[in-house]
This record gives structure tokens, C-alpha cells and sequence, in this order.
């Protein structure tokens, strides 16, 4: 059910983080170890910002590893902060509409995970996304709808308070259909300053997360790594799994929390969905 | 804004109709003569019936003119009722899931028009249709949503009731907008057994539709044509445009009219939208 | 590196053979047990025989198991002989002029293996086709040149012969530029009656092949099958690996043989490359 | 048959050349007015050089002109050399083997035109090209034959000597087939530095080819339009058809000639195919 990567920090030639010696996310399209999938072939997309206003986004129905434009691509794209995702499909179909990451004027999304039950609740997610930004629904996968919903409840303001709405919106609706477990997996979105990181499934037993260890650190632990030198000191990769064979190099997030990088600031807290206020008009 | 055939007859390979020497669907697909965008190369689609529950359908995002696919299967597949279908596509994306025709249970569904500002109505569309069907809705293409609510109105009972109330609850929620031609187009929908098509548009100046002669005139009209010997007595194509080389052997369908064929029974009626009752809930 | 199955016998629907309930064919493009890649997801194809004079030929570069397409055209096209590939890349393009099976004429043609150190050799290879087969060739594959080598050394009279003579040739070339094991893999080609196959590789550690048992043990085996009631005796499916979930119905086909089937017609004999004779211009 | 452009001069964003306001090369994808084919819609490619080692190459089997992706590449990838390519295949196939702009090295080449009889001479050509460089053909287009044998013919020392001696051989090779006009076209190659433009045909009615006035005659010609502003005194765009909305803005390349640009320096030339010596060993 997909795998993802996310970077901020010092900009970097996108295949220096992508086709990594050793298991890279490239790889993982093939041969995922921590995913609920072990193969990542439907499709695939990679977002990034650089001088111009909005992210650029490109996207492939194609597998990744054998996709020779993103190769290209991420031979020439320089960002100081990218996304890629590959994807799972389960249930959606396999198409450019339905690939991550998802954009809105400076904003990326992607997510690796699902919603129980979606079939059953999408109509009423839907109509809770804000009409003005309705329109702008263009595929079908439940990620997009999270997204819309997010980017409704204020995702621009603030990510956190946003996306803890939106997951509680889907826990109570799934809940009233009788769905245990609404939601399951991690998220991260960016504007091109900071990034953020969410970790959480509502049986507490989310996807895996990794975030990179603070850079000076990793040039101690691997002092011969000519990569490390050129990366600035508050760079960070956010992984479904680790890439690479750096081993010490990478801290698990925690269940239920979310973090931000970017710009040299780091954070991380517990995550909590928030339930609807009454105020919400939830569908009988 | 698309090009489409539609067969009934005696079993015939689709190749036979969709690759005739001259003008054929095909040619169309680079250069229309009739058609609102000359080229419709933004995909196509292939319905065929045969002995299976239910229809057959074939879609791809490449043109039609140079697709191999669509060559060898043509050249393959023999049918008594079949839908081809080239798309020009305006503001939907390309993909399979938006290319004509529409599938529902033994149903097919195809369009060359479109809803005009259907970006401000869609949505209240969308809450028009039947939320057992909702599920289904794959792409984000306008005819699919028009399908949708002929299913919600009773298709399958009666199409053309159905597609008056669909195309009178567009023209509806359309000029509470403020639009002056809501819709515009022409439709063709069978089960296998017969097929219904329409043509109509709010502004009285529909796209072009064409029907076959009868074919015992056709072979009056062409004794040397040996096609024409093969085809059982109620054969009809239905076309946006002619396609072959045959003056004298299409009529064009009326404006604001119906037409039924298949099972030797041949009918034309004008056509009329009806308006929503007051017991449907327009939204404010 | 790919999988393949062929059926040949009573007409069946290709979806029953495509995607049976367990471990089917399509399940092994993303999980494959026996083959040397577990995935295999750069396109497939599906070659089939009906009453038309040549067979059709479907090819596509997505993964097989999520193809829409696939399934759709399994679901609907019935055959007495065909064949079904998912392919796994190794070195060239993921394109449709790639996948498997390649035909020629009323011949069908694929392979699963390689040619070791094809591109040092590939052009003395392809000067060895016959000049007027060279326009056909259009894609990069290995497998094709092998199989217009096949067809420049007789395939449509002796087809043994013709493989025995590719091969030969093939290892004789290899062998000039040092390589130890120049041929691993098997063959079908078949032309509409009958159909071969062949395993056989220079190491003699050929890749897995599989035939299902005589139908009348099978439904002895399996009295309840019903889908074994509908096959005709003679009914034979030839595969990478086995499919489904009936343990006792494979015999594995030996290592370095040759069989062919069809037309109640079955035969198995050891396999043995054919050196060039002298008269064939060696390139020094 | 194909339209190109390439561009020479200060960095700007792929889009500026692209998607000018008005009879754009992607508009030309649709509609070309000075084509042979008026629709180019079988793929594209765009070539860029940057500050990488190797030009970047994207190529899209897709029609330009609904592609998502070429907009957002087009909107985010700045150089000061590249070039678009948009294809109306004639025999080869709809693949990106088969998409210009070809690269080996920091080379870049694209053709507009045809070999006549190239399926004839194709084997004779191919056997011409340099052993070291066979391996490296991967479609089965004539432009790209056509690159390895100047390629072959020393295209990186002196590009106007091996393009006159690649044409001189197809010349040569199709006359004896009794070919009257061989070629046919339009060629620009670059390293990244200079480009190099040639129209010619053996028939001297050769596809057009415009090269933009200087930048100063154009700043002066239309002092209001920004865009000129931001260009370098010496850039260049040459293109298929003039693009935009700027009459006087373009110069007709002569019949038979070839012209550089880039790092200041601009040339033009007559062309003339340079015949095989005697050495050359022509196939009898």
C-alpha cells in the first residue's frame, strides 16, 4: 500500500535520494520489506519545489523501476524539497488522477495506508469537503478526498490541527457504518518551508515511518560518506522504510505523532484525531 | 468533442465497420469533417455484446488511429450489437476511466456533447445520484455523471424517460446558474438487444447523427456491394458522422429526436427534457 | 524473467485459464514462486486463434495485474489454442513491440530466459535473419531475433529443427566471445493446431516448465472440477509454473526436451542445439 | 510529419517556447498549418541541457497537447539549449524508443522527414553504423538510424561533414533501389554548445525551416513585449513553422542549407550530400 520519501534541506540532485546503492525507494517498488505490499507497481509520482510558485508534480501510471523519464528526471532535478511516492492500488484505479502526491497552489500531499470502509463513506466525506474546492477533485482515490478535506478544515494555517480533524471526521463515519479500524497509515505535506509528518492508524498499529538522524551525526557515524558532506546540517529524509545501507542512520517515528522539519527546525509530538464538533453537520 | 458508431445487426466483425476504406471512424479520429474538434485523439473506447452476460468493453488513452489494440481486436472480435467511441477531450483528463462508453450491468453509454459550466453543477449532480450507484462513479468525465442519473431515473426501464429527466435536471440546476445552453449533444444507450439514441441540445443545434438506410435499399442502392449482402435485413449504424463512401445511404437523425433499433423494430419520436418534479430536491 | 502459459483444446474462456482462484498467472506477475524474478510486471501479452486466418495478438506495458483491459478481453474471448505472457525486463524497453508473444503469419512465438551477452552479439545474429524477414523485426528483444532466426531456419516446416538450429547458433556466436552458458530459457510456438514447447538451456539448470496431465486422470483426480468436465480429453495447458490448486495435475517437462500437443496429438523427445554447418557464414 | 524547435540563448523556462499565447508547437500538435501532416500526435520529446554532465531527455508516447507532464516540466525546467519534438509517425511505432530528440553523450538530435524505401535499405544502413555503436540503437525509427551513422561518420568532430555523409549514403543506397527522392528533411543536432540546423531534400522541396531574427531587430520590431527583454542578445529559436504572433519575426532557413547558433557565433551555409568514397565497402 505504497511506500514514500520525503526530503527537506540543502538542495540535492533528486537521484541522489531516489536511486540510492542499496535499497533504494526505486528498489522498494520492487521489493518493499516493511510494506503491506512487496510490490509497488502502480504508478508513481514526485513532486518538487524550486524558484517557481508552485511545486512541480510528475506522474506515471508505469512502475518506477523501470520508468526511464523519472530516471531522467531525478538525474536533472536540483530541490531543496521533494516528495516521491510509489504506489499499491487497492481498489482505485490505476491512473495519473489517482497518483500521489497530491497538489494544491503551494501544497503537496501524500499518503501510505487507507481508509477502511471507503466505498461506503466517500459520498459523505465528499460532500464535507468545501465546495469551492470541490471542483478541483480530479481522481478517485481516497488519499485525494482526505486531502480536499484537509485542505478544507485549514491545512494552509495549520497542518496538524487539520489533519487531526480530518481523521476524526473519517473515524466517526466509518464508526456509524460499524468499521473497527477507519484509518490506517502515514502522511506527510509540505509548502516548500517546512514539511510534516504524521504517523497514526486508528488500531494503533500504523505503517512504519522513518526520519533521518541529524545530519552532524550521521557524518560522525560515517565520516567517509562524501554525500553527507555536501548535505546542509538541518536536512532530513523522511522514509515508509530506510533507504540506503546506513545503519544507525535512521530514527523510527513514533506511533501516533507527527513531527515537522524544515528550515532548521524539528519537532515532533503525539497525534490525536479530533473528533467533529457538533457544530459539523454529520449525515444521519 | 468526440465521434462515436453504434451497430445492431447480424453479427459482424467490429473491423467491418470501424475500418472502412474511406472516412471511416478511424480517419475520424485524426480528421473530422463534422465534428466540433477536428481531431479526437484523446482516446477510445470499444463496447461489444456477444454471448457473455455482459458487454465487453475496451479502453485506451492513445489514439485511435495509430493504436495496434484496438487493430488486432477489431480484427478479432464479431458482434451483433457494438459502440466505438473517439474522444476529444475538454477539461477531463485523459484516462481510461473517462473514455466512452459507460458500462452499468448489461448497459452501455456513450456521448459526443457535453454539459456546459459543468464544473459549477457537478456536484449537485453528483448528490442526484443514487447513492447504491455512487460507489461506481470511477471517472470525472460529464457523460459518466449523465449515465449515472439516466441509471438513477430509470434507464434500464425506460431510457428514454430516463434521459429526458437527466438532460431536464441538467438544463435545471444549469440555468439557476445562469446558462443559457445547458446541454449539448448526442446519446446512445442499449442492452444488448436494442439500442436508443438521441440527439438534442438546449440551444436546437445539436451535434450531427446519422442513421443506415434500411439495408434492403442499401442493396438496391449498392447491388455490387458485397458488405452489404452479409448484413441481416434490420442492420442500422448509428454515426456521428458518415463514414464510408455510400451517398445517398445515411439519414440524418432529426433535431430534438429519439430513435430505437435492434430486433427488427425501428422507431423515431421527438424529444423533449422533462423538467424535475417539485418532489425532487433541487438544491437552493 | 517472465512467465508464460498456452493452452490448447477445446475452446475455453482465456479468464478461465488467466485467472484461476489460485496462484494463477496473473497472480505471478506480482509474485511468482518459481521464477527467477518475483515480479513480473513490464507488460504482458496474450496471442489467441480463433476462425480468423491469422491469431490475434493483445499487447500492453502495464503490469498485467491490474489491467482492466486483460480482463476484460479474457472475459470475452473464447479459443481452442492460446498463449499469455507477463514479462519481466531485463535490459530492454518496457514497450509493446517487446512483449511476448511475437507472431508471424499464423505463427506464435515466446520465450521465457535470455541470451547471455545478447548485445555482443545481437548484430551478428540479426545479419544471420533472413534479409527479407528483416523488415518484420520491431522491436529490441532477444526473443525476437530468436524467433526470426527460428523462422529463417525452417520453424513454419520442422519447428524442432528450427529452435535446434537458433539455439545452436546462438551458443556457437556466444561461445566465440567467451560466453560459458549463452541460452537459458523456454519456448512455445505454435501455429493455430499444434503447438511446442521447449526447455532447454546451455547450463543445463533450464527454467521451471510444467504440462497439465491427460484430462481424463485429472477429472479422476478431481472428480468435482466441474471446469474439467467442460475440457475436451486432449486439452493441454503448458506453463512456467504451476497455476491453480490441484496438486498431482503437472508433470514437470524434463530438462533439455521438446514436446508438442494439440489435435490429440502429444509427443516428447530430448532436446538437443544444432551447430552451424560449415556452409553457414560464421562472422569471424 | 513531425515539427520541432530548439532553442539557443540566455536560460529561460521550456514553457516561454512551448506554450506561446498563440500557434504554439503544442497548438502545432493539433493543427499544424506548414506540416506535411497536419496532426502530430504520436508523442514527444523534449531535450535540455543544463548543468549536468548529459542532456536530460522526457518522451511521452501521448499527444502533446493534453500531456500534464510536459506542462509541468515545461513550467519548472529552465536551460539555455533545448528542444521539442512532436511526431506523426509513419510506420514505426507509437513508442519512446521511437521519440525524438535521440542522445548519445552530451549529444542531442531530431529530424522532420523521412528515408523513402527505408524498410529496404534499413539492413544496408544499420550495417554501416560503427560495431561499438549498434548496441546503443533501441527503436526502429529512420531518424534514428540516420543519428548513429553520423554517429558513425564522426558527427562530435564536425557535425555539417557527417551529416552530408550520412545523407550521401542513404542517397546512394536508395538510388540503387531506384529511389528518386531518398530524404527528406529537416535536422538540428547540439552538444550543448552550438546547434547545428539542415533543410534539405533530395528532391530540393524540402520541409520548411525558420529561424528567429536577431534579438536586437526583434526588441526593436516589438518593444513592448517583455519576453525579448529577458533574452540574451544572441538567442535563437528554429522551428518546423514560425510559432507565435510576431510577423517579421522569422527568416525562411534556404533550400539546401545548414546554419549554427549559440555561444554568440552564427553561420549559415549551403548543404550538399557528400557521396561514399570507393573505400566505403557499398553492399552490392
Amino acid at each position: 500500500m505504497c511506500r514514500w520519501l520525503a526530503y527537506t534541506g540543502s538542495p540535492v540532485l533528486v537521484a541522489d535520494a531516489l536511486y540510492t546503492p542499496v535499497h533504494s525507494l526505486i528498489d522498494q517498488s520492487l521489493h518493499s520489506r516493511l510494506g503491506a505490499e512487496t510490490t509497488n507497481g502502480d504508478g508513481f509520482g514526485l513532486g518538487w519545489y524550486d524558484q517557481e510558485g508552485t511545486p512541480g508534480v510528475f506522474r506515471s501510471i508505469e512502475p518506477a523501476w523501470n520508468d526511464q523519464n523519472l530516471r531522467e528526471l531525478a538525474a536533472h532535478i536540483r530541490s531543496h524539497m521533494f516528495f516521491a511516492h510509489i504506489r499499491a492500488a487497492i481498489g482505485s484505479a490505476v491512473q495519473q488522477t489517482n497518483c500521489h502526491p497530491f497538489r494544491h497552489g503551494r501544497w503537496l500531499f501524500m499518503h501510505n495506508g487507507f481508509v477502511d470502509g471507503f466505498a461506503s463513506i466517500k459520498r459523505d466525506l465528499v460532500l464535507a469537503v468545501d465546495e469551492a474546492l470541490y471542483p478541483e477533485i480530479r481522481g478517485q482515490a481516497d488519499t485525494e478526498i482526505i486531502f480536499f478535506l484537509a485542505l478544507t478544515f485549514g491545512l494552509e494555517d495549520d497542518p496538524p490541527e487539520a489533519v487531526a480533524r480530518t481523521i476524526g471526521l473519517v473515524e466517526e463515519y466509518d464508526r456509524r457504518r460499524g468499521v473497527e479500524y477507519p484509518f490506517q497509515g502515514t502522511i506527510t505535506t509540505a509548502n516548500g518551508e517546512h514539511l510534516w509528518a504524521f504517523r497514526y492508524s486508528s488500531e494503533r498499529k500504523s505503517r512504519s515511518l522513518f526520519v533521518s538522524r541529524d545530519v552532524r551525526t550521521l557524518r560522525e557515524l560515517y565520516p567517509d560518506r562524501e554525500v553527507l558532506e555536501r548535505l546542509s546540517d538541518d536536512a532530513r529524509l523522511v522514509v515508509s522504510e530506510p533507504i540506503g545501507d546506513l545503519p544507525g542512520a535512521w530514527v523510527e517515528v513514533p506511533e501516533a505523532s507527527w513531527g515537522m522539519a524544515g528550515k532548521g527546525e524539528d519537532q515532533i509530538h503525539s497525534f490525536k484525531p479530533k473528533q467533529p464538533d457538533k457544530a459539523v453537520a454529520v449525515p444521519a
